[in-house]
C-alpha cells in the first residue's frame, strides 16, 4: 500500500490589539477552521503569548487537524517589526517588546511561521482572492485610528529593508498642523483618519451642530464609531456630512500624491469608515484622486472599496507563507 | 583560421530640449566615443530626428565604429512615453508628438533600441555606475527647472504600467498655492523647484533685497541660472540664501513623506542647484528629511550628491538597453 501523501494546510493569524483570528486553509486558501478571539491585552504581554498559541490549537481542532499537519503560519501584526527575524518590535496595543514571535511559534508548532505587517496582510489578501487581483501595481489605504498604507507591485508586497513601509498616514500635509502619534505635526492622520474625523464632529457635536450625534454618543471620542458617524448623518446631521466629505477629500489629495508617485492601477480602499459609508466617503475620494492626480495616471484606474473584509488578514498572512515556504522548497 | 569574435558595445543617448549626447560604450560601459550637440529644437520636429541620427553616427565615427557594430541604443527623453512600444507621445522642448523613436533607430541602426524616461536613465545610471552602486531601494530627486523623480527597487526601475512615474515635482504640498505646469496647483515643483527659486529670488531683486543678484542677471528669470544664486550667495545677499535654505527645507519635509513611503537606503539629490550649492542645498535637505522622516526609516539612510553629472543618462540608458538585450538573449 503507497504511503498515504499528507494534505496541505495553512495557517493565517491576525494578530490585533482588539481580537485574534487563527484560520486554518487547505491548498486552495478555502477556511477549513476559524476561531477569534478577545486580546485582553491589559492581562500582560504573556498571557497574549498563552492565548495566541491557545486560538492556533482551538483553530485547529476546529478543522480537525494537529499541530503536525500544518506547513506553515503567517501571522500579521501591528506595530514595527523585523520581518527578516520575526520580531516584533513594540506593539503597545499587545504591550508586547521586542517579541520573538517567529521563534517561538516555530519551536511551539513545528512549521515555517512567518510574521507581516497587519495591513501588508491585508492588502495581500485581496491582491490574492480579493478586489486587487491581477494588479500590476495595487495600493492598499485603510483609514481607522490610523491610516494604514501598502503596495503589492508586480507580485510582491513593496517593503522596507528590515521593516514594512508605505506609511500613507504620515504623509506630511499640514506643516505645523495637529501632533501626530508618530512625533511630527500635521500628518495625513490628523486629518483624515476615522479618529480624526471623529475628533472633528465632536467639536460639532459640543459646538451644538450635530445634535444626532450628540444624542447617539455624546462627545466622547470612544464612543464614535464609524457607524456612529454615518448613523448620524441619515438621521440628519449635515454637519457630520461635510466633516467626513472634507476628510475624504483631503485622503483624496494625499492620494493623487501617491498615484503620481506609484501608478497604481487598482487602489484598494477599506476600514470602518468605508465600510459605514462606502458610496459617500469612496466617492470623494475618488472625485479627488481623478481631479488632482495627473492625467495620465487616472485614465486606467480603479478605486474599488475592499471585498474581503476581516478575512483579508487572515487570507493574506497564509498566503505568504504558502509563497515563503513553496519559494524555499523550490529555490 | 577562426572567426574574430565580434566586440560588444552599447550606445546611450541623452535627448534634452537643450542638448544631445551621444555616447558609445564597451561592455564594461568604458566611454569609447561620445559627441554632444545642440538640440536646436525650434528648427523643427523633423530635423531634430535628423540631428539625432546623425549625433549617434558621429559618435560612432569618433569610435572608429560603424552602427552594424553596436548591439542595441538606449535613449533617455523627457515628456510621457510609452514605453513599451518606444514612442514619445509629446514632448514640447522637441517640438515632438507621437514619434515612435524605437521604431526609428531600429530601423536606422539594426539593433535593438529603448527608450526611457531621462530621469530614470540618470538614476539607474547612479544606481550602476555612482552614487547609488548596490542599494536596495534608491530614490533620486533632481531639482530643474522641474523636480524629477525615480526610484530603483531591488535592482529594477519603479515604472508605472505604460509611462515612467515617481512624479515627486507633482506632490501636492501646498493647497491651493501657485499653477503648476501640470494643470493644478501648489506642486512640490512650485515651491521647490530652480525654477521657483529663481522667481521667488526675483521677486527680493525687485524689491531690492538681493543687490547682488540684481547685479548679477537682472529680474529676468532667464537669466537666473543655479550657478548665479550661488554667486550672488557668496557676494553677500543673504535674503537668497533665506530663499534656498526655505525652498530646500519644503522639498526635505516632501522627501520625508517620501521616505516613509518607500523606505530608501539611499537618496541622490542631482541637478543644478544641488551642484551649485552642494554643502547649503544638500545640508538643509538632510536636516528636514531626518528631522520629519519617521525615526525607523532615517537611521541607516544616506542622502548624497550625484556623482555623475551629465554622463549618469548615457551611462543609464545604454545600461537599460544591455539589460533589456541580455535577459531577451537568455529568456
Amino acid at each position: 500500500m503507497a504511503a498515504k501523501k499528507k494534505k496541505t494546510y495553512w495557517m493565517g493569524f491576525d494578530l490585533g490589539g482588539t481580537k485574534m483570528q487563527a484560520t486554518v486553509y487547505d491548498a486552495r486558501f478555502k477556511d477549513v477552521g476559524s476561531v477569534r478571539v478577545k486580546t485582553k491585552a491589559q492581562e500582560g504581554s504573556r498571557l497574549v503569548m498563552g492565548r495566541l498559541l491557545e486560538t492556533v490549537k482551538d483553530a485547529l481542532a476546529h478543522a480537525q487537524l494537529k499541530a503536525g499537519d500544518l506547513r506553515g503560519i503567517g501571522v500579521g501584526c501591528p506595530g514595527p517589526l523585523d520581518l527578516n527575524r520575526g520580531i516584533v518590535r513594540t506593539a503597545p496595543n499587545l504591550g508586547w517588546k521586542n517579541v520573538r514571535l517567529k521563534e517561538a511559534l516555530e519551536k511551539a508548532l513545528h512549521c515555517r511561521a512567518i510574521i507581516a505587517n497587519d495591513v501588508d496582510a491585508g492588502l495581500y489578501g485581496e491582491y490574492r482572492f480579493g478586489a486587487a487581483q491581477g494588479a500590476r501595481c495595487a495600493l492598499g489605504v485603510f483609514p481607522g485610528t490610523g491610516i494604514g498604507g501598502a503596495c503589492v507591485y508586480e507580485g510582491r508586497l513593496f517593503r522596507g529593508k528590515v521593516s514594512s513601509c508605505m506609511e500613507i498616514g504620515h504623509i506630511p500635509v499640514q506643516p505645523g498642523g495637529r501632533r501626530c502619534g508618530c512625533g511630527q505635526k500635521g500628518c495625513l492622520e490628523t486629518v483624515a483618519s476615522r479618529l480624526a474625523l471623529a475628533s472633528e464632529a465632536a467639536m460639532a457635536a459640543y459646538r451644538g451642530e450635530a445634535p444626532r450625534l450628540l444624542d447617539l454618543s455624546g462627545t466622547n471620542l470612544n464612543a464614535i464609531k464609524s457607524g456612529t458617524l454615518a448613523r448620524a448623518i441619515d438621521a440628519g446631521d449635515k454637519v457630520v456630512e461635510l466633516i467626513i466629505r472634507n476628510g475624504a477629500r483631503r485622503l483624496g489629495l494625499a492620494i493623487a500624491g501617491v498615484v503620481n508617485l506609484l501608478a497604481p492601477d487598482v487602489i484598494v480602499l477599506g476600514g470602518g469608515l468605508v465600510e459605514a459609508m462606502p458610496k459617500l466617503f469612496l466617492g470623494e475620494v475618488r472625485d479627488a484622486v481623478r481631479e488632482k492626480a495627473m492625467k495620465g495616471f487616472v485614465s486606467d484606474l480603479k478605486i474599488v472599496p475592499a471585498k474581503l473584509g476581516d478575512e483579508a488578514g487572515t487570507l493574506g498572512a497564509a498566503a505568504l507563507v504558502a509563497e515563503a515556504v513553496e519559494a524555499g522548497t523550490r529555490g
